[in-house]
């Protein structure tokens, strides 16, 4: 039986756990707090279950925990170096700059090297909506999927993600990797010993397939054919090409590569609604476009229309109420790094348990 | 037989008709030169096909050839109201904005209401490039795909485009409708009697359908499910809820709504390369960028990797030598009006013809 946690106090261990490696607190605490918001958003993949990693990779010095994050601002143009530390403090960098800046002229763009893996983008939309402003946040990542006529991986999933404030709604946060699916759920199939539907994944030697076997030992593919694997380049464009980070086969695998930095790209875009129009008139706005999309008649089967975030805020209500079950694998990593540094998983135990 | 057609005597023709109709002479080469460089680019649908609505909506005073455009700028924002001239012209006028404010500030963007269609995103993307800057357009259209989940059309096909300068390399042009496929190929698939791909439309009852009949009664999906849903709305939440813009069920068909204009809304960003690292610099990236997934292993069957824009591209230079072919219909549309204003569509001919 897996155990079911409390996502605060999850993020409280996983912070300690960082600490203790030598991360300084308030570092810790963003990249717990990124790591378990994705857990409670339902984005598994993108939670606890890489607390692991990073510490892998800090403990093999391939991750900074000090030394200097240089910026350089020109109006409403900042280029920042994260200089290699975690993806998650050079991303809250990068958002305060692009809070700073946007207030300042309207629209901000910070474009970011030097920087590593960052979670979701979610995470940074939120806490600029909090704010007002609307915020794309695009990062690259490493190889995993082929151009369009290709074979092997090339270019990433890389995420792109657009954060837009709501009067009496959720915002709308469309947080999407550039692939058909995450790779999760092949896996997923395959350990449930099902196929896959034709065009999520080529085979090792570039045809379609829907063997899940055969897809995870192939590349998962873009979104809509040419049309994601555009979208993707676009993101890698920004993100590396421009920035002076990596691109393609430059952005290093955080799992395989244990020599070079990761060097992934990041790139912010904020934007003031206030130079628009008022802020109160765009939310009204915002929520008349809503309840116009929600109240459209259902095809049949569907029992509600979603707007994008929404399915993850609510899984993020449910499971701050009912926890946030890990699987063995992951409780097993985390329970691991705790008895290295004198730390009790069982501590973020939803009910605490009566044998620990 | 069906003529082949010269494309700049094709402009000029397009030019003087809609010139005849009380369009003024620069906004009417605009409007042509945009409309013949779909037909070149071989995006047929947004080609010299357009003439005959604009000019119907023109004279039915849906679209206005006087009157000013409000621009207001304050720092790298711009607020665009395009007083309901043809979209070819408001989008030229936001694109001047966007270069003169990307030089100013390094990033500007311009947020448009009050347009009409404006043609195809790459008109303004090549615009920008021969600048040396990043461009990314947005636009708004009328409703033609339904929410994921839902049965009828709330969203139109609003495109998503970015234009990248490279070096030796033709530049990456990413022009895309947020749609499955264009509405175009589900025609000819009905024409040819022939059934189309699970996954592209839904009948009019919200059941997917291969039957192109039944789609066309139906709607055309988002590309790549609720991902294309997400892009869609994005654009339109840019485009239309933060300008002032219709969005939604507000940006009205150009086709079927003759009584109040489009008020069709775009969102334009520049950024001016040079902020980030010298001009030659980031198109020599961009260069090994592109000949690394040129060169990249190819899947079964296919002879050659593209970068986005590089098909388009290739058909300009096709067609520019080869002549544009038009479809009877549009020929006769075009005749049409010529016959109107005392000109001859044969002038356009790429050849000649003995008799006219
Ligand atoms: N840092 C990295 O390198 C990296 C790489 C890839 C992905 N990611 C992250 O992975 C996460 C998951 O990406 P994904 O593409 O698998 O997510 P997904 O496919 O589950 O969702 C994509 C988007 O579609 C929306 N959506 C899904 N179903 C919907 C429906 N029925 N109606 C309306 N909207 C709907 C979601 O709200 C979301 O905004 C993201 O948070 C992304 O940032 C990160
Ligand atoms: N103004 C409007 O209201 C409106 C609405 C919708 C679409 N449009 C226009 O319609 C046009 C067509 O859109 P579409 O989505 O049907 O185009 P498409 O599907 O033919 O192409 C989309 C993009 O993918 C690229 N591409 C296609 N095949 C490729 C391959 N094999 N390798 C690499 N790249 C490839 C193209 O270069 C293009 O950038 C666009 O110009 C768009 O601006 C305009």
């Amino acid at each position: 039986m897996n155990g079911v946690y409390h996502y605060q106090k999850l993020e409280h261990y996983c912070a300690a756990l960082l600490e203790k490696a030598g991360v300084p607190g308030a570092e810790a605490t963003v990249i717990a707090e990124s790591l378990v918001q994705a857990d409670l958003r339902g984005v598994d993949s993108h939670g606890v279950i890489r607390t692991d990693i990073y510490l892998k990779r800090l403990k093999a010095g391939m991750v900074a925990v000090d030394g200097e994050m240089k910026a350089h601002t020109d109006g409403p143009v900042t280029v920042l170096d994260g200089g290699n530390h975690f993806g998650a403090v050079v991303g809250s960098r990068a958002l305060e700059l692009a809070e700073e800046g946007t207030k300042r002229n309207g629209v901000a763009v910070v474009g970011v090297k030097g920087s590593n893996h960052f979670g979701t983008c979610s995470y940074y939309l939120l806490k600029a909506i909090a704010k007002d402003m609307i915020l794309l946040v695009l990062s690259n990542a490493s190889q995993t999927m082929p151009p369009t006529g290709g074979v092997r991986p090339f270019i990433g999933t890389n995420p792109f993600a657009v954060g837009v404030p709501a009067g009496r709604h959720q915002p709308f946060i469309l947080d999407m990797a550039t692939s058909v699916v995450a790779r999760g759920k092949i896996i997923a199939a395959a350990q449930a010993g099902e196929s896959i539907p034709l065009g999520w994944a080529i085979d090792k030697d570039g045809n379609p397939t829907t063997d899940a076997n055969a897809a995870l030992a192939g590349s998962v593919l873009p979104v809509g054919g040419a049309k994601g694997y555009g979208i993707s380049m676009f993101v890698d464009i920004l993100s590396g090409v421009l920035t002076g980070a990596g691109f393609g086969k430059y952005v290093n695998n955080m799992y395989e590569n244990w020599e070079q930095t990761q060097n992934v790209g990041h790139f912010f875009i904020g934007l003031d609604i206030a130079r628009f129009m008022p802020v109160q008139q765009f939310k009204d706005r915002m929520d008349l476009y809503i309840d116009e999309i929600k109240a459209e008649p259902k095809a049949p089967g569907v029992s509600e229309i979603f707007i994008p975030g929404e399915l993850e805020h609510r899984m993020s209500l449910e499971r701050m109420k009912t926890g946030i079950v890990l699987p063995s694998r992951v409780e097993g990593e985390l329970r691991f790094w705790g008895e290295q540094y004198g730390l009790q998983l069982s501590d973020a135990l939803l009910t605490p348990a009566s044998t620990a």
